[in-house]
């Protein structure tokens, strides 16, 4: 393994696009010069890296919503990270916590406003710093609650549906729209996380879409949606089989907010071959991005660190360790063997 | 071929679900009974059938946005037909013409409000009569006026594009979305069709997508966008692989108004691929069919009329005669090779 001086430090940097899963030689583990930092610049060292989804598309060079991750180029990540020098110590104090977009690194020079976003202090310390990445986050907090209060907005008649229902995304979706009174059907991958969602966190329905391969979630949908009615809203984080499955259960004029279809990154772009009934059913699809939305991320952050540290919500973490572990720990999510949202801890 | 006398008449029943194109044999031409009203019902005689994509989706047992035709029953079409016997000469006169849900037949029993809509009268005498299923009708009039001046709202700042332009729907996007200002782009299938809308309906773009296979469309609106900018707008009519070359040329924040999608309706269901790029650019795909909005018709029907009767839009009808060829007829709409509304006459 690299080994790190006093005067180096470790960073992943991509080496080559992936074809399909992610392979390890696709980053390179490199030990290089800590980068210096410049006058009115912070010198910033990664806690905890946010793993998610997203981070397969950038390494693509597909049409993309932000610039893709340049080959040679650390890889981009979330993260939280210390400050360890700093010229203005009121405002950014050496030892203080922040969400960074800090990157697959030991190091990196931190400039506010750019790459150093806002103080991670646990949403004024109601709940663990990592709450930063794994629920009041732009990636995690601001998407499922966008997605439910500014797209969907379900109330108490509606049949939500989540995809990657015990994703992060996914399982704050179902929980958001349970506060707004709406029968939730999650789908999700195996009986563990399926337990998890009915039992812990009180979804109405779950489908485990491991459980039976070929046809198995239209069908479990049928029966559902015999049961409770039609899907009035749906949240989509998975693509693929499992929405082409959805489309066929959704109501007239439903609404089909559109989040993420991790199971395509790994180059697996079926698209939607159902896309036809979005006419059938007069259903209105809206693609959204958390970035387009930070002026709601104050607003979101207290209001769900309030809502968890009441119990009316609930999130996982897995913390996994060893910044030498990020493809590994990467390819749990495109394989969905993580359960809660993953972290990698430098 | 089947003839009739004075008491019989002509059907076209659905006696099997085409595969794939439409067969000669997927449908019967009976010679049957004339129907019988009752009191208080009108006798029919159909003038004029209204050939229209949907046709073939009807016959299928695909979930749909009314029911099915059931295999047995007669052919549904929209029709203009003239009252031969009624009860209420103020009302319902022998002799008058109107719009109906006749179905591919030459006689039918008119109950008027359910299949017997509104009276036929060119719009108050403006336009000849065809134009009441060619312009100024539910199917393509309503149709495009929705769809541009309800769901894309585009002004003097927009890129429209419209997928099968040449069409009575199509054709009539591209001039309403003219009269907002808008720069229109139209793709239609041969060198005729996209003359007639560059040099007749002043579309400031045509792409010929029969003009040379395999990622033509794509190039085509990869050198036009460079020009003119993204798509801001798109009204599908087409689906399939040309709808995929959309997407990947749609702005940020841009709207999907989906009308329909002829290139898959012989079973070719392939969907969208690039179904992922309504995430990367966050679009609003709206599906839409216009029996959902027939309190706009009358205003619609006026607005039409009188842009026709100025000259300021245009509409072509292709009108074939024969009941008997309503096959044929159809066939020459899911291949593209009408030119205009395609009328049957009776």
């Amino acid at each position: 393994m690299a080994t790190t001086s006093a005067l180096t430090h470790r960073a992943f940097r991509l080496v080559s696009r992936p074809q399909g899963a992610l392979k390890d030689t696709d980053l390179k583990l490199c030990v290089e010069p800590r980068p210096v930092r410049e006058a009115g610049q912070l010198l910033m060292r990664n806690l905890y890296l946010s793993i998610d989804p997203t981070h397969r598309i950038w390494m693509s060079d597909k049409p993309q919503y932000m610039p893709c991750v340049e080959l040679g180029d650390i890889m981009r990540s979330a993260s939280i990270a210390v400050v360890e020098e700093s010229d203005d110590p009121v405002s950014y104090a050496v030892g203080d916590h922040y969400v960074c977009f800090g990157g697959c690194c030991e190091y990196f020079v931190g400039i506010p406003g750019a790459n150093v976003l806002y103080k991670a202090d646990g949403v004024a310390g109601l709940l663990p710093v990592t709450a930063e990445l794994s629920l009041c986050s732009l990636i995690i907090g601001l998407t499922a609650w966008h997605g439910v209060n500014k797209i969907l907005c379900p109330d108490s008649k509606s049949v939500v549906c989540v995809s990657g229902a015990a994703g992060a995304v996914g399982s704050l979706v179902g929980q958001l729209a349970k506060l707004k009174g709406a029968t939730v059907i999650g789908i999700a991958g195996g009986e563990e996380k399926c337990n998890w969602l009915k039992k812990d966190l009180s979804f109405d329905h779950v489908v485990d879409y491991k459980a039976a391969p070929g046809g198995n979630v239209e069908q479990a949908l049928a029966s559902i949606v015999s049961d409770v009615g039609p899907i009035t809203h749906y949240f989509d984080n998975v693509g693929g089989a499992t929405s082409d499955a959805v489309l066929l259960h959704m109501a007239l004029n439903s609404k089909y907010a559109l989040c993420g279809s991790i199971s395509e990154y790994d180059d697996n772009w079926s698209g939607q071959k159902n896309f036809n009934m979005i006419l059938m059913r007069r259903i209105c699809v809206q693609g959204f991005i958390c970035t387009d939305h930070v002026d709601e991320l104050n607003q979101v952050r207290t209001e769900l660190a309030q809502l968890a540290s009441e119990g009316k919500i609930q999130y996982k973490e897995d913390i996994r360790e060893g910044l030498e572990n990020y493809p590994s720990t990467l390819r749990l999510l495109m394989t969905g063997s993580n359960t809660g949202k993953l972290i990698l801890k430098v």
